[in-house]
C-alpha cells in the first residue's frame, strides 16, 4: 500500500506541482481570435482583387469591391462568432440544467457513468468505488465532473463572445486592407494587381511565421503554408475571372 | 460503506447504461461543417454583391466579383480548415510524446497531477489513491488520462482533416451561389439586387431555422439571428460602396 500512501500526503504533492513548470503549450484565446481574423481578411479580400484584376476590372471598382467584403466579411465573421459563442453558453447552461436534474432523478445510473468513465482507464471497481462516492457526497462537483469528462463541456466565459467577436472583426479589418493599399495608390489594375501580390505575399510569409510561433508550430512551416492558402486562392479567383469576365 | 459495494456491482452497472437512453444533444462534425460553410456562403458573397449594386456597378461585373469572392472563399475556408486541423493533430501528437515522456521522468508530479485533478473535485487522498495507483499500473491508460484531463485535448481522426476541408468549401460554394443567381438572370443591378436580398433572406431564415433544430436551439430564434447577419452585414457593404464608389 505504500504508493496510495504516497499520494495522501498532501504536503509533498502541493510541494511537486509547485516546481512543475507547466511546459504545455496553451494558445490563448486572443491569439486565436486575432489568428482567425487575420488569416481570411489577408487572404479573401486578396483574392477577390486579384480575381477583378484578371477580369480588367478598374482598381476604381476593385477597392470598393474590396473595401464592401471587408465590411461584409468583418461583420459575418464577428456577429457570426458571438452569435455561436452565445448559443454554445446556452447549449452548457441547458445541459448543466439536464446533468443537474439527473443526479436527483436517476442517481444511480449517473454513479454507474462515473464508474464506466473510470474503468475505462483500467482502475477496477474497488479503486474507483470510492471516488464515486466522493461525488456522490458533493452534488456540485459531481455535476461538475459529468460536464467535463461525460460530456466534455467547459464552461464559457460570459463575457468572451462580445471580445471575441470585436477581436475577429477587427483582426479581418486590419488583413483585409493590406492587399487593398496598392489599389488606392495605382489607377491601373493591372499594375497595382503586381504591388497587391507582392505585398501580401510577405505579409502572409510574416503572419504565417509569427502564428507558427504563438500556435507551437513550426514557423517557416507555417509561414510557407499561409502564403500558399493565399497564392491558390487568388490564383483560383483570377482564373474564373478571365474565364467568366463580362 | 454499502455505497462503494454498489459500483463493486460492475453488472450492475452495464444494466443501468445501457437503459440510459444518453439525450444529451451532440451535434455531428459533418453537420458542423455544412453550417459553417453555408452561413458564411450565404452572408458575405451576398453582401458584397448588395454592396456593389450600392455603388452602381453593372451585374456582369457584380457576378464576376461574386464569383471569384465565392472562389476564393471556399479555398481559404477549406484549405484553411485542412491546415488547421492537420496542425491540431500535430498538437496533439507533441503532446502525446511529452506525457508519454513525462510519466517515465517524472512520475511522481504526474501522479500528483492526477490527485490534484480528482482533488479538485472534493474527492480526499484515502479515496483517490487507489485511482492513481490503477494508473499507474497502466502507463497506457494514463497517458490517455493526462491527455484527457489535464489537457483536455481529444483523439483527432485523421482522415476528419480532408473531409471537413471538402464539405466546408462545397458548402460555401452552395451557400454563394445563392444570391447570385438573379445577376445572372437580371443585368440591371439595380433591379437584380431586390431580387438577390429577397431570395437571400428567405435562404437565411429557412437555413437559420434547420441550423436551430440541428444544433438543438430555438429554430425560430436561430432563423432570425441568421437573418440579421446577413441583413447587418449587406447594409453595412452597401452603405460603405455608396460612400467610396468611384
Amino acid at each position: 500500500m505504500s504508493e496510495v500512501h504516497g499520494y495522501t500526503d498532501v504536503e509533498k504533492q502541493r510541494v511537486l506541482l509547485n516546481d512543475h513548470q507547466e511546459r504545455h503549450f496553451m494558445s490563448s484565446d486572443v491569439v486565436r481570435d486575432v489568428i482567425i481574423g487575420v488569416s481570411d481578411g489577408l487572404t479573401v479580400p486578396f483574392a477577390l482583387a486579384a480575381g477583378l484584376s484578371g477580369a480588367d476590372v478598374p482598381s476604381s471598382i476593385i477597392l470598393v469591391a474590396g473595401i464592401a467584403e471587408v465590411a461584409a466579411g468583418s461583420i459575418s465573421m464577428g456577429l457570426g462568432g458571438y452569435l455561436a459563442a452565445k448559443s454554445e453558453a446556452d447549449h452548457y447552461e441547458r445541459e448543466l440544467k439536464r446533468e443537474q436534474q439527473e443526479i436527483i432523478t436517476v442517481p444511480d445510473i449517473e454513479a454507474a457513468e462515473v464508474a464506466d468513465i473510470l474503468a475505462q482507464y483500467g482502475a477496477e471497481p474497488h479503486e474507483y468505488g470510492p471516488v464515486v462516492s466522493a461525488l456522490q457526497r458533493n452534488p456540485r462537483a459531481w455535476v461538475d465532473f459529468m460536464m467535463k469528462f461525460e460530456l466534455g463541456l467547459e464552461k464559457p466565459d460570459p463575457k468572451r463572445a462580445l471580445w471575441s467577436a470585436l477581436t475577429i472583426a477587427l483582426s479581418y479589418i486590419v488583413g483585409g486592407m493590406v492587399p487593398l493599399v496598392p489599389y488606392m495608390a495605382i489607377p491601373m489594375a493591372s499594375h497595382a494587381v503586381g504591388a497587391s501580390v507582392a505585398l501580401t505575399l510577405v505579409a502572409l510569409l510574416v503572419f504565417g511565421f509569427v502564428k507558427g510561433h504563438y500556435t507551437g508550430n513550426q514557423p517557416f512551416k507555417s509561414a510557407l503554408q499561409t502564403a500558399l492558402i493565399g497564392a491558390v486562392a487568388s490564383a483560383a479567383a483570377y482564373s474564373i475571372a478571365k474565364v467568366v469576365k463580362p
